[in-house]
């Protein structure tokens, strides 16, 4: 399984991420066995991306600053054919945010985007698509479809189910808890590990991505059922714990998938 | 009590805070049960505070770059009528600090000040009440007053015990453990809950105040309580889950406050 | 021994340290009794500085916007006899990380470099070295001793075996455990306390920086055998506990430190 293949070649993953998370995102790719590599300036970015595995995008704190670290980066990973992953944090909220995020879409390559249900549809409500696909506010599902086409990308929905699509074809995943969103950075680590999971590949299959969501949820269902899982400093605690913990056999007893025709 | 209030609402809470603690204070607002956002670009200040029940501005790493995103921030909530919550972090450590505070504070609205004793004195100081006011120094009570008078705020005081003062009334609380000096961020962790509890108050009540500081106290004695929660690490850890766990009857039954005159 | 001298003392350590790891620093320093600033705005690092005990410079995630407060910071620790540690965090990844090193060890006064052994072998590599030191890939003492040598500085090299050098005399350290590697800022955290064990000596003493990094990896290797202290989400609490709780006699009874000839 791919995690194994993970853990064996502990990629590089450059992430640009915001300033909540850092520290929580690096000791979650620690936890998996991957090798975080923070790093944002353009002088440098190059000489790193070309070792890395996958490269991180998130822009839960985007600035006029780091735009050109994100840009350098993304055209840095285009180039050495390194995957990357977007995290389009709250896209929904400004045009800052919708604006820059559509502008990386039509002009780089992303490999996945990996967000919440209401962020991938403020994205494809941006793209003029509102009218048609109203009724699929709830449906991670049929959104993960709606934005792989419209993007052509791969896409990772999360919500009460999660859904990740790889060309038209979907999977709703029925793992995970609600506990994810009581710790500040949970969706976000996701878009780490989804990036470790794919490392080397642009173009990431379908299990790939279902098994990197299985994990990971799996990982925190683990957590919350451990001393005192229901609170958020011991589920923060027990989550990094069962990153490292949880392997092959976790996912292959626990893991809840289905195709969605 | 407000604390239901501030669980029902969820009410977003922007905080422009120190490198140090954001992490930290979005967990421990999340574990309020309120809606953390961090963001610091001009561009989008205004879409977003305009949603906003409270802004938190933290100076710990003050900079020449958050300057501009720390007043676009301020002058946006006091056109939305959105509370201000100022932590004026080691402003009497350098004159670049306190200068700046003392714009903030003589320029726009702010709602609250929520210093240490010292930070507070030195805000006092500068405003030339060094001397008629030299024998306050350990007291947070005369401190709360006199920083309430002079800069026409709420304010709160903490210190080996806490005060809050709303137009010249003042209550002196004991709740507490000197394990939050353990912990970085225990103070600025304050400040962001002082600001989810006055959501929509530009002119918070000393209830509220009271009930804020009061609250987080508990949440901190209970954390000390249990296991290991004399050492920093289960400290920090108990802390967050006790912010969860912690509600209206622990408030009753252990607030201590007491009016001074 | 030092530790109760730093206990007793507290001194100011002012950090300019990566995005990744300000916050566990600041947390680890706590618990080892001295006091975290962490402040970056030139316009008030002399006004800080001065007060200081020690100054860290870690360029874990160097920019260009950061290198004009390390430089102030620098010249400010140097004209009042503060003394400086550099952590060149993956300075053999990138020139532009390579370079700035380089450039500080020979424009200014380092009390200390911190870092693991194909750091210091970069650096020293990147000083045209690397033909006659081509035997010492593994053996941090020799890399000690020559990085010692070369920049006339002490030097602290972390690998499979510690060593520290002061003038040209090298002890190797064997307290410790891999699971420092596990967790974001493990060597990061280090650096620090080196920082504040030298507080006020700009020519630090090889006992001094012995005791430093073995107090440092018994608080680890006790962090270790906690419960659960072989996951990470355990063992980083649980090592913030045993920096407080770690003293005179645990040093004592389980130092392994021998001198290399």
């Amino acid at each position: 399984m791919r995690i194994n293949d993970v853990r064996n070649e502990a990629p590089l993953v450059l992430c640009i991420t915001n300033d909540v998370v850092k520290n929580f995102t690096a000791n979650g790719l620690l936890a998996l066995g991957a090798s975080p590599i923070m790093a944002a300036d353009p002088q440098e970015l190059d000489e790193l991306i070309q070792h890395c595995g996958a490269v991180l995008i998130n822009i839960g704190t985007l600035s006029a600053a780091v735009i050109p670290s994100i840009e350098t980066a993304i055209q840095s990973a285009n180039r050495h054919a390194v995957p990357v992953v977007l995290d389009p944090v709250a896209c929904g909220a400004t045009a800052f945010r919708k604006n820059f995020c559509l502008k990386l879409l039509h002009h780089y390559d992303i490999s996945v985007i990996r967000g919440n249900a209401s962020e991938l549809q403020s994205l494809l409500s941006a793209a003029e698509m509102k009218g048609t696909d109203s009724d699929m506010t709830l449906n991670t599902s049929a959104i993960a479809r709606a934005a792989g086409l419209h993007f052509s990308t791969a896409v990772v929905v999360t919500g009460r189910e999660d859904a990740v699509c790889v060309d038209g074809q979907v999977m709703k995943l029925t793992n995970g808890t609600p506990m994810l969103t009581k710790v500040t950075g949970g969706g976000c680590l996701l878009g780490a590990i989804v990036s470790a999971f794919i490392y080397n590949e642009v173009k990431p299959t379908l299990s790939m991505l279902t098994e990197a969501v299985s994990w990971y949820n799996i990982a925190a269902e683990r957590a919350e059922q451990l001393d005192n899982g229901t609170l958020p400093g011991h589920f923060q605690m027990n989550l990094l714990d069962m990153l490292q913990d949880t392997g092959e056999n976790d996912i292959v007893e626990n893991m809840r998938a289905e195709e969605v025709k």
